[in-house]
């Protein structure tokens, strides 16, 4: 049997001058240890699902491994919490970058806003327009996201991710790590040969830059949240040519940066 | 002068079929890379205020200080993004155990939940009871904390902790990074030989371990939060002798570990 994404417990719930004991679920958090050829590389904290697809995910966001096809073997040790990886063919442009800061002489961050040199290496640059989308799309992805996100209503514990087109949602993840519902889709369409160029990334939480570089990562050309961008995030997607929506609540939303992928705006 | 949390940036504004370019406010982010001798430690991304604490209060809840006395100089070069410690007396338990898995026989996670090595050394045990507070105390500290956060009600993207007393908020910080507020608190208290044990964290998000695990090493007894907390963390509240009260919202909260330090119930 796995290990559940939530699990009950019995709380002391108070409301109006009462207070009672009711039982309550609550989301779980996993440590996973990722080996790499045997040797200690990572120890992530997330919820216990698809850990192989989000393994591998990180794996390509970071730039470790460039296709699926790079890892000869890749397999799950639950009961001990590793993920263990067999690769002949690790990117050597990582060993050298490895978290090496992108250093540039005027204040420590480059023009794009990058933060480590593998960033900079493992970012694609979006130069055309492969999909757009109405207001309308905007607000039914959302709805569709919020709609899967059905741990979420029950723990109010997690983040939720999509990866859709303009007809509706391709996969659908969620995790306490911000980043590892991301990854468990990237790792997911890499082994899939899912293309991504007509994709959209409907997220549930901040648009960090953190969360805009995986978005970049992945190749998509969209994202789309109900909540707040960074600063740092916008210059990114900027740069990088992503348009950014955010804010999105009942009939409103925030274009943050190429709107040209919003028709009728 | 120095860097803003916070930038002013032109957007596009949809609302009812309607859309117009606006100004709005977005919260920063900025990489921060500590230095401890000369040696490149970490990289935090954060919000540019109270930089010397946050990374005090890193650095001791990480174990590589035990005091605020064994740190002899911090300084931040802004411009390029550093903040230098020098110190000659770092933690040889650090040096041991960093990054080191908690592992038992078992299962990969030690009864406590705790993941590092470090975090079982650095964490502190609550055995007694100095602060007991009622129901209006939580609503009442719940509230205040978040009329202080004037940042997130004018741009929806950072996180916000408060250190309380039974009377009302002593310190408050924000950041984009979710421990980094607590860090910030924690460097401030270290610095300034504030009591710690009367006192309560109020948190703006979800209690992960992660923040449990702070909260344990600032040595508070009592975590509120209007967010929902994770499993792990409770198991780590239930051992550590912690009382978490979740979701306080309305007349309503959920009192998860510990009750005996809220009165009435």
């Amino acid at each position: 049997m796995g290990k559940s994404v939530r699990a009950e417990r019995e709380i002391t719930r108070y409301e109006k001058g009462e207070h009672k004991k009711v039982l309550d679920h609550v989301v779980t958090e996993h440590p996973v240890t990722v080996k790499v050829n045997g040797e200690e590389f990572v120890t992530m904290v997330c919820s216990p699902e698809y850990i192989e697809d989000m393994v591998i995910g990180f794996l390509a966001s970071e730039g470790v491994i460039r296709k699926y096809e790079d890892i000869d073997e890749v397999w799950y040790q639950e009961k001990e919490g590793y993920v263990h990886v067999k690769t002949n063919k690790v990117n050597p442009f990582y060993r050298n970058f490895q978290s090496k800061r992108y250093i540039t002489s005027c204040c420590g961050m480059s023009r794009q806003g990058f933060v480590f040199v593998n960033d900079a290496l493992t970012a694609k640059q979006m130069t055309d327009i492969h999909v757009q989308i109405t207001p309308d799309d905007c607000f039914r992805l959302m709805k569709d996201m919020q709609e899967s996100a059905t741990i979420f209503q029950e723990t109010g514990g997690v983040h939720n991710a999509s990866l859709c087109d303009v007809n509706g949602t391709v996969l659908s993840r969620m995790d306490i790590g911000r980043h590892n519902a991301l990854d468990k889709i990237y790792g997911y369409c890499l082994q899939h040969n899912i293309s991504i160029e007509d994709k959209i990334i409907v997220f549930s939480g901040r648009i960090s830059s953190e969360i805009l570089l995986k978005v970049a990562k992945i190749g998509c050309e969209i994202v789309l949240s109900k909540s707040a961008p960074t600063e740092l995030a916008l210059e990114l997607a900027e740069d990088l040519g992503i348009t950014t929506v955010g804010f999105i609540r009942n009939q409103s939303f925030n274009v943050y940066t190429h709107p040209e992928r919003i028709v009728d705006l």
